[in-house]
């Protein structure tokens, strides 16, 4: 059998979790909590599951829920979004995003990509026939270069994927972001994929400029979020795509052949805590925030360099002081194997990396005692 | 957006479940449960969810799941496939074999489906670029016509579709089936798809032909299966598949950007359950048959007339002396909306049904009570 993925191996999120484990080392890789999920939220399952609700659920997802993402969107973005004709309940954001870009990408058509990004992007579209292009973002702030954006928009150019709350660096994009690209797309046949998962861990008072509010761009796109996330049950595999009615069409289209439907007893306790507590996505900021400050003040008695991450669950550190001889792959393996930390490096979210970047990234999203543990390790290298 | 899938719908599934709780019709349309999983295994969710396995799981799918499989599939079918390199976890069965069309088909090969097939085939080979040949199945018995299959083979074929049990007709492939497909493809670049979803829904003494044991078939294949139907869970969206590890290696690298991984404390409960109830399997054909049996001899008194189902958990009936002026869609529609039983036309299952062919399907994975009113109705008929 010749591979349709020739160039794909395991993930790195794979990899690192399984090195952690192999050495014993504490996971600061893959992106996922130490802690639980909300307990009134699990206690929803179980009682799901024992009183029979076990069967199928529509392929668009429990109305229910829809209603709740729906209500969650007006509270967060001032925005109304249909239930019925704009919301899709996925198994997890990464089906959301391999649908989206199912339903965009033929054979011949370009994708563009903003290095570094998340690794699913370009093997979905090469599934679809088509083909990624490139655009680093700028350093050291990982901001959009516009100039080389609009270069790299071809006749070919049916796609461009967005990530804000970014991983792994955690810049966000501003609204003068998404209107200069709404500019930019302008009387194209481009449409966007924006995988804004990390929406609600966004930092220092900052908001999150979502498409989902932005009236002109939100009509070409699918925006993408996860339940995983948002709710620390990263292992329950449940996220969300919102998209206008013609988009959403086209990709249930896809999706009922891909999946057919999500998972029956987590959505109904999904959309029960949702109902019950809609200040856990308004108190997430303040319990990241805290993590991400413990992590950073206590890394700041190291020799790695930093800024504090705006967003997500993810915190980059320069290592330059301390093996610059060593590439980040390197560094990453002899940090896991040597000083018991796993953490992700930042070139594999590279199609060409820069050569001289020493940019390591640990996830935060861990209890205080993780935390300390690490950084004392981490401040002993 | 120009549709990728322009020829799609909604799935009858969901059309007809819709209608029934519209009409508040008994749903014998979808194929899943009115009961419910076993206890011990909805209570293993509920105690796993509160335990605290709620992060991601491997991409392959848990160890000690895998593991479970394969000491099933060497209690079912007497042969050892490798846990580790030949089993994969997967977000249904639907998820598997999409998954496996996109590691076989590129752009401009052929697919082969035997007709009535599930819907989901021909979508999946489409999106891979691919189109689908359709070889009828032989009336009245669904048995594979070997001479319009091998007259259907190409230089282009690189998949043929198997489906034992059958859905919709819960007919039988043979090992002389299996014995006939490998040596017509010995020496072909054509692999093969086999799903076998209610493989442990076979009645009347009668033994699966599983792909799984055939050792030479078995190299070219993919086998898919369900534990929705072999558990009662249909709402749990779980599956998986086996295949040599050079098809499983290709198959993961899809899996892994299509959905990334399972839900994690469905697969810790389905582990624990299989392990503590390996008789749960063998129950199911007296389970399943009882239900039949009870269906078809109420039904015995009716207009319809049928042959029984060999296996799954659904029955064909004609309705020739009934209603011949009505096709079969017209006819699903209208056992619903006049006389209260949903049921799922046979015709949507082809690319051109036999023009005469007047057969709807009933799912009779029912309670006692729900098949005794639904046949109390139909009878009425
Ligand atoms: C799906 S595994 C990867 C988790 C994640 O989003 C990350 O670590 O970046
Ligand atoms: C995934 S919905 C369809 C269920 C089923 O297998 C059937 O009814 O045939």
């Amino acid at each position: 059998l010749v591979s349709k993925l020739p160039n794909v191996g395991t993930t790195i999120f794979t990899q690192m979790s399984q090195l952690a484990l192999e050495t014993g080392a504490i996971n600061l890789s893959q992106g996922f909590p130490d802690f639980d999920g909300p307990q009134a939220l699990r206690e929803a399952v179980a009682r799901h599951v024992m009183e029979g609700r076990n069967q199928y659920s529509p392929m668009t997802g429990l109305p229910i829920l829809r209603q709740q993402v729906a209500a969650k969107i007006a509270r967060s973005y001032g925005v109304q979004r249909d239930a019925d004709s704009e919301i899709t309940i996925t198994p997890g954001a990464t089906e959301a995003i391999f649908c989206a870009v199912q339903a965009l990408i033929r054979p011949g058509d370009e994708a563009i990509v903003l290095d570094p990004c998340y690794d699913s992007y370009e093997p979905s579209v090469e599934l679809a026939g088509g083909r990624c292009v490139h655009v680093p973002l700028a350093l050291p702030d990982f901001a959009v270069d516009w100039q080389r954006l609009s270069d790299a928009i071809s006749p070919r150019t049916r796609l461009i994927f967005l990530n804000s709350p970014h991983n792994p660096s955690g810049a966000l994009l501003t609204r003068a972001d998404l209107d200069k690209l709404a500019e930019l797309i302008r009387g194209r046949d481009i449409h966007v994929i924006s995988d804004e998962v990390y929406e609600h861990l966004i930092y220092d008072g900052a908001r999150h400029a979502s498409v989902l509010a932005h009236d002109e761009l939100y009509q070409r796109a699918f925006v993408v979020s996860s339940f995983g996330k948002t709710y620390h049950v990263t292992g329950w595999k449940t996220g969300y795509v919102v998209a206008p009615p013609a988009l959403t069409a086209e990709l249930r289209k896809i999706h009922q052949y891909v999946n057919f439907c999500g998972v029956t007893p987590l959505q109904f306790a999904l959309a029960d805590f949702m109902a019950a507590h809609p200040e856990h996505v308004e108190e997430l900021p303040a319990f990241y925030q805290a993590k991400r400050d413990l992590f950073c003040d206590l890394l700041a008695g190291s020799r790695f360099t930093f800024t504090r991450a705006p967003g997500t669950y993810f915190q980059l550190a320069d290592y330059s002081a301390i093996r610059p001889d060593l590439d980040d792959v390197a560094m990453a393996e002899w940090l896991t194997r040597e000083h018991g930390v796993a953490a992700i490096p930042v070139s594999v979210f590279y199609q060409s990396a820069p050569e001289d970047m020493r940019l390591v990234r640990f996830c935060f999203a861990k209890r205080e005692e993780t935390l300390r543990q690490a950084a004392e390790k981490l401040c002993a290298v």
